[in-house]
């Protein structure tokens, strides 16, 4: 397969192109998996399943399953389960995530809870759980079943961590990747662990890409919650200002409230603490975010963490794989370009 | 341990006493166990577990995990890890039932979501059905991991059929026995299916615990359902009602409707399907599920399915876990005297 791909020029602008031309085979049976497997003879559940499945965005995480028992020479298809099963544990905690938080779209689409209701989006999350531990006791693999029950019992951890915490205008920086690391990066971490895993890579290589995994997953969260306040650039997401309204403390305004004066500190309180919010508030805040060199900071911090993933992969030797990976964690941070 | 326990003769009021006093050194373990693995760093994790795992209620399902496993001649201890991911998978279904149900009490407290949020129930059920993973995991067995895997999915397609068609009038006595199977029954044959696998009983073994489970499963879902339309006595539990109130179609009321005439269909169809209830309704539901004989025949039915659970058990030798066992059967229907 490695010679049907045409070198690529690092010098091209990073997307997860090469990622996703090397492992369409293998997404492609992901896919099948994914869709075989929501299916329940109870009707709401497939439907509220493919309105978030088939909307689909990435599927980064599988991705970085099935790549990372590519890279660590898988030769069977036990790899195509686990990247099957974590899909559903994500697909599982953003349901549960969208009630949790009353978030109204989700992948560009009404949310499933708006439509079916939050308790059917609770019971689907829960089965689609129940599916993801289906699958995995399928591939006999204890070990993998073990990182991805760790991690998903770490997720909700950081879910009640971030529900306790996160309108709390002086919320540690150290606290906040805490709850980072638990709500996002643990799963990407577990996703590339579990994949080495399955292609019983030796134990030095497994940490190599739990590692990778586990900073791929803080860049792409610390870019998120950049591009939130609109990134740097002019140009705003149509989505940009979610945290701001919600009073979520992320690293832009966890940094931009210690870099403030009395002036600006007096804002922070009365929209985030006290939650009185106007609608031209999140045009100050973010004037505020870059003013204060908060929003470059967070981005520069999101670099680190992404070339911390390349330098996990170093141990690996040169190979599509391997340049597909390190794209990936280029393409993390390229979008706050 | 057997020379310890006194003969009990079966003209008793059958209770779980004797079941209890077999089972109690190991059970003894399974609450340590489950104190040790609700902890969490984020304190509103084991906060919110201890005010629902202390409330306790009789720890049915770990009981019957254990008994199992003793009964199929476990020697060593992995059912006592099996148990406790069985009380974590029940408890997670009950925090995220309540947070469906909007129900205010639960085992004699105020529902947890009532004191914490609904948030909170949704991911404190999240963090422990990933815990029962984890444990179950560290067991080593597979075929366990399966089952209490599948029973899991399959309770939450019982609660979503449940919540879907639960307010039909005319929801047949079939669709009736798939939910409750679903989402009660199926725990309980998994439960002592589990445990009975934890002990490496033979295959034959392993299928008659579980048909134990199941049939009594189903008597207890049964008498619970009878009880809230207060049973045959005159003596009315404080909760009585409950389902009547929320237009929840359990087999009571599907007998009586299906035995009332015009007047009595005009009363069920303005109180169930209507949902336009007024205080005094519930003694009228009563009187009709008396009148139509709906009562007697639901607890015949259970007396039935407590029959059929103690005849599963009859491959095994007689002792004291198999008189234990049909003390449990006999003491799910003697509730509705």
């Amino acid at each position: 397969m490695d010679a049907l791909v045409a070198p690529v020029s690092r010098s091209e602008e990073p997307s997860v192109e090469r990622l996703s031309r090397l492992a369409g085979p293998d997404m492609a049976e992901v896919d099948a998996l994914i869709r075989a497997r929501m299916d329940s003879p109870v009707p709401v559940i497939p439907a509220l399943a493919e309105h978030l499945i088939a909307a689909g965005g990435k599927r980064l995480r599988p991705l970085l399953t099935v790549a990372a028992a590519r890279l660590a020479g898988a030769r069977g298809g036990g790899h195509l389960k686990l990247a099957a099963a974590v899909e559903f544990i994500h697909t599982a905690t953003l349901l549960h995530d969208d009630v949790v938080d009353g978030s109204e779209r989700r992948r560009g689409k009404v949310a499933a809870h708006l439509i079916w209701g939050a308790a059917s989006s609770v019971l689907v999350g829960d089965f689609l759980f129940a599916r993801a531990f289906e699958l995995m006791v399928e591939t006999g693999s204890l070990p993998a079943l073990g990182i991805l029950a760790r991690a998903s019992r770490v997720i909700a951890e950081g879910e009640v961590m971030q529900l306790t915490d996160s309108h709390d205008l002086n919320l540690s920086q150290a606290l906040y990747l805490q709850i980072i690391t638990a709500k996002t990066a643990e799963l990407f971490a577990a996703a590339a662990e579990a994949g080495a895993v399955a292609a019983e890579a030796p134990t030095a290589e497994i940490a190599g890409l739990r590692d990778y995994g586990l900073k791929l997953g803080l860049a792409f969260q610390l870019v998120d919650d950049a591009l939130d306040y609109g990134g740097v650039s002019e140009r705003l997401g149509k989505d940009a200002g979610d945290d701001f309204r919600e009073g979520k403390a992320t690293l832009p305004l966890i940094l931009a409230v210690a870099r403030s004066g009395p002036k600006e500190r007096a804002f922070w309180t009365r929209t985030i603490e006290t939650q009185d919010q106007h609608p031209e508030d999140f045009k100050r805040a973010r004037e505020i975010v870059l003013e204060t060199g908060a929003l470059e900071s967070t981005i520069a911090f999101a670099h680190e963490h992404a070339e911390a993933a390349k330098a996990a992969l170093q141990r690996f030797s040169p190979g599509p794989w391997r340049e597909a990976l390190c794209d990936l964690a280029d393409f993390a941070v390229a979008r706050a370009a």
